[in-house]
């Protein structure tokens, strides 16, 4: 069976239990039931101590439960779980242990007899120490964070394969934010089984999935992590954060997952030869995969700033560098076109700066003059000066929707701010926070996402 | 007379005229003068085409004004300014040049003659193509910016000095959203004549400033800028952000204030060498001026984290490396202490990890056992989960305050993140979006901003 068909039970199960269900909101397993109340597909508490939860029929076991289980969630203290895994032999095809308490806090004992249960038991395991699944689509969401604390993100294209469930808290919050949406959410905490490379093959081939944003702390089997990622590249783009990079890092991914991390520089060469784009950081994660949940990826390097803040202007150029994008000079045709309409004072050139005596339309002027001569362009507008309005985020979705070439902004805070980000963002164009993270958001949506060493 | 005593006169001067003041509220003299209205010491409109402009008497020229002139603000075109200088000799002590259009945009010689005006007329000049100053316990606001566009921070300790305008608003933007404030504000744009280092030597002997952040594209006389950057970084906390740093980003800061960047890599290692502190991108400059506007400097470089995330911990831990924080293993008495009162999944390391399925006052408790032994730290709180409540404010408060040592704190997005935010920020601990941002944070507090080159 090919890892697309096999994993297909783990993300779309027919058949779920939960071991360690509870009436009791307040515990993991009432959080995680409450959230899996609808699921497409059946839904099984497990827990003797119960006949009935949440108005379902409870099972003293996984072995009382009519017929198999696709997906089974484990919810009860480490020390107890190897032995309810052995229950699960012939009865269910994937374990997702939620418990902590493993290898990550120094039972690499009881890890290692976690392992050995579901490999006797035909079993395959997710985590330990995880939040697991989300899929909005079979509206599966084994994560024990109840709604109110975790606004889940609707449908949409954009794949998280995160080994920290923090990370994975923080990327659902990000594309929920930008009302973009995700296609399969995973975090698999210490890995003992199933890993990486296996959701990568799986994802390569998932019509849903466009883009996949990874966090990393340990690799596994280099060879295998490398090949699927390369595989799952080709197909896909894909972004990858991999922590733990020094002495104290790499302590504490242990401490995280029990899982060792690795000489980094090792890794960060590999990808770089492969192709494949690496975040350098946690914003950098963030704010990619806002830029991909937004807009469709494209292609080339020739970029366009057009600022009104010089000192703005001269901090994206800098960036530029680094992600081997160019700021190619204006036509000769577009410069003179400019200087015929704008003050002389106004800089005409690659930043074009339309300086703090910008008016809004002035944006409109400069993106028409250049639009057929860049790949991407980067808009800064200081919301500092009187001259720029919310009409700007008009301009920019025309824009948008007349060049099809991919927008990033860049707007401080302060005056209309608030109001801008909120109307540029509603008509998917991503704006962030600093010159830049504009300018890195603009180098993911053209494929130069992966940071050059300085 | 020593520069402190010279520039006394610019920043906080007893008569202001203002070259170009108008009645219109849109334009660049009326928004101005407008803002000027409330300053400390005569005020002198001067335009010719008015009598009489926002109810003070207006004069033809400058030289009409009765007696000597401390500041005089010049908006007017840039073909008109040399002259307009001319008139100001025996009249006016300095010219703050508002306007743009000179080397900036290519026109060298405008400005050589403007500086050869200035020279001759025994004026000193602030800019062209400057915001130029805003003192807030003079009164003193020279900036264009109307106050619903930019609200100005008070009164405070932070100083800024800042060659282009757009960084100055948003360091203002920055701090201002801080509830602190600033002592002297500095825009000189051009720095055709005052620059940088003059004013480094005026802040160090400046009794209302302790930290001062500092944005530059050039340099000019490299001897002399470090001279004075040595010597102010020897009184008080300097924190620099030198911007056009490669071909692309020193082609945009020769348009924005016509003045060649140099090489950054030889003044990069001058900084290091003489311990001066240096913020290597925007962001890091607004999370320095952050945590330096908020809480007082300290030293000392054993960090302890505590996070309820186990990937963000890691990414903070990797951070620490960048800046010679070291994550010193926990004392064994703390580590008996924290492992007999909390859950066995819990990782009793450096990074703390209190996991998931923290409760707020397990921070309370960890950071009770810990607090002896470290020199500051890293409170990493995810609001993604059912256990962190705002409560949490409250015990970083009162940890500071029994502490004495500098808290930054990363709080992400979501659930009650902006309430638990804002009581933090009340309470003058700094907050960050990412981990990373929160280690350099406390690595500004700790006096190990500079980050190292990879």
């Amino acid at each position: 069976m090919t890892t697309k068909k096999y994993l297909e039970s783990l993300f779309c199960p027919g058949s779920v239990a939960v071991v360690g269900a509870t009436e009791s909101p307040g515990k993991l397993g009432g959080i995680v039931l409450t959230n899996l109340l609808g699921v497409k597909g059946r839904l099984y508490p497990v827990n003797p101590a119960y006949r009935e939860v949440m108005g379902l029929r409870a099972y003293a076991s996984i072995r009382e439960i009519p017929g198999a289980v696709d997906l089974s969630i484990i919810i009860r203290p480490a020390a107890e779980v190897p032995e309810l895994l052995r229950q699960h032999a012939g009865k269910a095809r994937f374990a997702l242990i939620v418990s902590a308490g493993f290898a990550e806090v120094g039972e690499a004992a009881l890890q290692e007899e976690l392992v050995k249960a579901g490999r006797e038991s035909g079993v395959r395991l997710v985590g330990p120490n995880c939040l697991g699944i989300y899929n909005p689509r079979h509206r599966l969401d084994t994560m024990f964070l109840p709604h109110a604390c975790l606004k889940r993100p609707g449908k949409g294209n954009v794949a998280i394969v995160s080994q920290s469930g923090a990370i994975m808290i923080c990327l659902l919050e990000t594309i929920g934010r930008s009302g973009t949406g995700v296609s399969k959410v995973f975090n698999y905490g210490n890995a003992a089984d199933i890993d990486a490379p296996e959701v990568y093959d799986y994802l390569a081939e998932d019509a849903e999935t466009s883009v996949v944003v990874s966090y990393l702390e340990s690799i596994g089997d280099g060879r295998k992590f490398i090949g699927a990622a390369r595989r799952l590249a080709d197909k896909k783009r894909l972004i990858v954060l991999r922590a733990g990079k020094g002495a104290g890092g790499q302590a504490a991914a242990f401490s995280h997952t029990g899982r060792l991390a690795g000489r980094y520089e090792v890794f960060h060469s590999i990808l770089r030869e492969y192709g494949i784009m690496e975040a350098p950081d946690y914003d950098s994660l963030m704010d990619a995969a806002k830029a991909l949940s937004f807009q469709s990826i494209s292609t080339g390097k020739r970029l366009c700033i057009i600022t009104n803040g010089g000192g703005s202007g001269v901090l994206a150029s800098d960036e530029c560098m680094k992600h081997g994008l160019e700021l190619v000079p204006l036509p000769e045709k577009s410069s003179c076109e400019l200087r015929s309409v704008f003050p002389p004072f106004y800089a005409i050139k690659n930043p074009i700066d339309l300086t703090g005596q910008v008016r809004t339309d002035d944006y409109r002027v400069a993106l028409r003059a250049v639009r057929d001569h860049y790949d991407g362009f980067v808009v800064i507008a200081l919301t500092g000066v009187a001259g720029v309005t919310v009409g700007l985020a008009d301009i920019l979705k025309e824009f948008r929707a007349e060049s099809g070439k991919p927008v990033a902004v860049h707007i401080a805070q302060g005056g209309i701010a608030p109001r801008l980000c909120g109307l540029l963002e509603k008509a998917k164009i991503p704006v962030y926070p600093s010159p830049e993270r504009a300018v890195r958001g603009m180098a993911v949506l053209l494929g130069n996402g992966g940071q050059k060493h300085e």
